[in-house]
């Protein structure tokens, strides 16, 4: 899968992937009304809202990126109506061709985590058919178990062509309390414990090699950039999925540190910056009701922005 | 919410929490082919069993235990027909009296986990109505993000009576990869990561207390009793989840350490060991039609066993 990412990468020349992290008050009050007016102002309301509002936004950048990021717990916040908004962005950002990145951060022991990985990405046997509940291309996985919580998702990645990033380096203020330890590595040398886990990224991956790259990538937040230098010479086969650019501060010129000499090697993520352009006063010209062209606005600004980073 | 849970616990003198964990395989043909009849062998079908299932075992077990905990990828390998049976046995369970600790390991940047925090313990807004979504009463925790990955359940916890359960030191094999690894904590002291978590635990749960404990508990696996030692004394106010009994490998005896001098402070998980009881040997007798009293003798006999841990 992650092959097919980076061609798409560099087709579009946008090392980007949009996030479709809806909420009530992004969404233009037409749309709104529209979703309200068929099935109340219920969770099932919100979600054709949200439904109406992603695939506006799909159908407005789908030609200048390569990936969206649906983040699962907008969605979960509403339920069942919610997560079958979740289910109906994902089968149309894939009908528009765009990959999709699950961001679930699922993770548990290993029979566990193999079922959250058929959920995500593969698929379950019923009777003579194989039901693929919500398959996402990517899936965004929690290291806390260790390997054997990893592991199984790997193994559906291998299968049915797949992939996943692992939480490395979160983007929030408070991800190093237990991120940036300083710990005895297997060596006994000292090290932060993003970077412990950063080995096992690169180790995980080097089994699932899919070019030049791996289908085991890693989430490094945009925020941490001299985490993100060494980390990128720790994972040298990894994307690394960077997100906390734009809304959480990160720039394009900061974000050199997370690409290879390649050019490739980072995927970085924009989700209200994109989502909810149509709000901020540098598109306000655009209006409410064209708030996709805020977004399409939104994401060619990011693709220039981006250069300085990987040209 | 904890005080409620230690009232049960003492009352039907069981520490103990029923693993909702169903497979296909758990569950007797006759209640699948009923479920498949009506509608197929899809994931409808399959939904419909394990409800079926899950609402035997709980008429069979619900006056013997405090608490059932459905395990949320179970059913989202199904998609929404499986996460729609997920909320079917909450409020199955609710209604029968039960305490629901969802098993689901939620853990994201702040304003992520909040919305996963009124997913799963309080609600949210839409026009004049709360729409509760799973509605748990207690839901897993991964703490790898830090503090501001937690601290948005806690709030909905003390804003709505509800608890969570941080995962501190988990019962899989390869828990120590991370949880293990000896770092330095605030204070410059050498010690495993995962005290340093039970140390945030402690923290987190004094300002949520509720009775004598705190309405943040923490996970060890039974798999693992010296560390549960160690973390019993450090997080003196936390009920202790505990997965790993019996199927996993644990038995009564090595539970002591889990529990506090006062009989309380522990809550054992026993999933395959009671709800695919009728599959093993011991309760060969009951047969595949009476599986939920199969079920129903496993719980009792994992009550006696377990009194020698706490009396």
């Amino acid at each position: 899968m992650v092959s097919r990412l980076n061609e798409e990468i560099r087709k579009k020349e946008a090392p980007i992937v949009v996030g479709l992290d809806p909420k009530p008050e992004f969404i233009p009050e037409g749309i709104r009304k529209k979703a309200y007016d068929e099935f109340g102002e219920t969770a099932e309301g919100v979600a054709e809202a949200f439904c109406l509002f992603n695939e506006a936004i799909i159908d407005a950048v789908c030609d200048l990126v390569p990936a969206v990021k649906p983040q699962i717990a907008m969605y979960e916040q509403f339920g069942i109506p919610g997560l079958a908004a979740f289910d109906r962005t994902v089968r149309y950002a894939k009908e528009k061709g765009l990959i999709v990145v699950g961001d679930a951060k699922r993770g548990d022991i290993g029979s566990t985590s193999a079922s959250y990985a058929e959920a995500h990405l593969g698929g379950t046997r019923i009777g003579d058919k194989t039901v693929r509940a919500f398959d996402e291309d990517f899936v965004t996985v929690n290291p806390y178990l260790g390997s054997d919580g990893v592991k199984p998702f790997i193994e559906v990645a291998k299968r049915d062509n797949k992939g996943i990033f692992v939480l490395v380096k979160t983007s929030n203020p408070s991800s190093g309390e237990l991120q940036d330890l300083i710990a005895r590595d297997s060596e006994g040398k000292e090290r932060p414990v993003y970077e412990i886990v950063g080995s096992l990224v690169d180790e995980w991956g080097s089994g699932a090699m899919d070019g030049d790259y791996s289908d085991v990538g890693a989430v490094v937040g945009a925020t941490y950039p001299e985490q993100g230098a060494a980390l990128r010479r720790i994972m040298k086969h990894a994307v690394i999925l960077v997100p906390g650019y734009g809304a959480q501060g990160g720039k394009g010129s900061d974000l050199k540190p997370f690409f290879n000499e390649d050019g490739l090697g980072a995927l970085v993520n924009s989700s209200r910056g994109i989502i909810a352009a149509w709000r901020e006063e540098r598109y306000s010209k655009y209006g409410a009701e064209a708030f996709a062209d805020a977004s399409r606005a939104a994401v060619i600004a990011m693709r220039e922005d981006l250069r300085q980073a990987y040209e």
